[in-house]
């Protein structure tokens, strides 16, 4: 096991001045673990009421989800997803092709890079829609939720330990699969309140596309 | 810093026979962190080509979050919601009451205690939507959604170490919010794809309703 090494932990309060009656301000902090993959830390906190408390976390480099929307000859829509066992679960997981970005990558190339990676499409047209914060209990981490059409079918490229399937499916049956309990993942599930507020006939979300590869 | 014990983790996979191509089966483990919240494990696993990888993650009792439906004199329908400072993530968020399963405690229980002892508010009835994975890459921890409704107001019960801000928006409200990424809480997002289906005009999904204090 590595010993505690005492590092700082890069969180930087984004807070309205009205806001400080709920605010925990850092006092002291060190290292919990450093794995091969996990990176906690426990900090001291000053709290409101100016008594401290500790809060234990983990920091997260940050990952970025896609919907790819793939039109069908027939100009239906279908989603790539994948079909991926997550280990601490213990269960197969229906998603949508997420990946942590790299160390000082762009959040778009690490958009279109998981894409090609996970599922081998690439795609001409990009949307940001937003971010999700799926644990903000006890990891740092963000999610940003990225749409992407134009697709074009390729070669994956897993890694040695990555193992999934990739699978299409119409809007109506994923959305069915949400409602019998059968699509679980909160990165999803927050992914299909956008597909469902800017997609199809119930659209009012506005998404700004923008396009690859027109240098 | 408490030394790693030799603790087997309660991991029991659920899977799909067709689905021998995808799982990842322990082969050994052991907890590398026992914070005093978070406890974490490394276990090495055996590939579907026979490799073997390491999995860090860590073990949650799991949680349960509410989504309160306050009915006004006038007959609308608001949420009770939650702003609460988040450490790991630096931000306040807007949340659906939510808190960890208390060992042994039935989840309806659960639910009901939380939303009591966060918002002060009892409810005469609940349903259970469904669950979220938050975190299926580094955590065990699953969270079960339940809808509240009879909603009666009453005196909060907060821990020593707890500071948030109660208020109620209209789903309306809320959604704007969602589409202006001023909500980026996970499992907020999935409740409310949950909400936009199963309330108001465009809902399709079932909620089965039970009551409380009926005996």
């Amino acid at each position: 096991m590595v010993p505690p090494v005492m590092t700082v932990n890069p969180i930087v309060p984004q807070v309205d001045p009205a806001d400080h009656h709920l605010v925990e301000v850092r006092e002291d902090g060190h290292e919990i673990l450093r794995g091969q993959f996990l990176h906690a830390f426990r900090d001291t906190v000053r709290l409101p009421n100016a008594r401290t408390a500790t809060r234990e976390y983990f920091v997260h480099p940050g990952a970025v989800m896609v919907i790819p929307l793939l039109t069908t000859p027939d100009g239906r829509t279908q989603l790539v997803m994948e079909r991926q066992y997550r280990y601490p679960v213990g269960q197969v997981m229906l998603e949508f092709p997420a990946g942590k970005i790299d160390p000082g990558e762009d959040t778009w190339l690490c958009a279109q890079r998981e894409l090609r990676e996970e599922t081998g499409y690439t795609a001409t047209e990009w949307a940001r829609a937003g971010v999700t914060h799926p644990v903000i209990a006890y990891s740092t981490e963000s999610i940003e939720i990225w749409f992407a059409r134009g697709l074009t079918a390729g070669a994956r490229a897993l890694d040695n330990e990555e193992f999934l399937d990739v699978i299409t499916l119409t809007p109506a049956d994923l959305m069915q699969r949400c409602m019998q309990g059968l699509v679980t993942d909160a990165k999803t599930l927050a992914g299909m309140l956008w597909l469902q507020n800017t997609q199809g006939p119930t659209a009012t979300w506005p998404l700004v596309w923008q396009s690859v590869g027109v240098d």
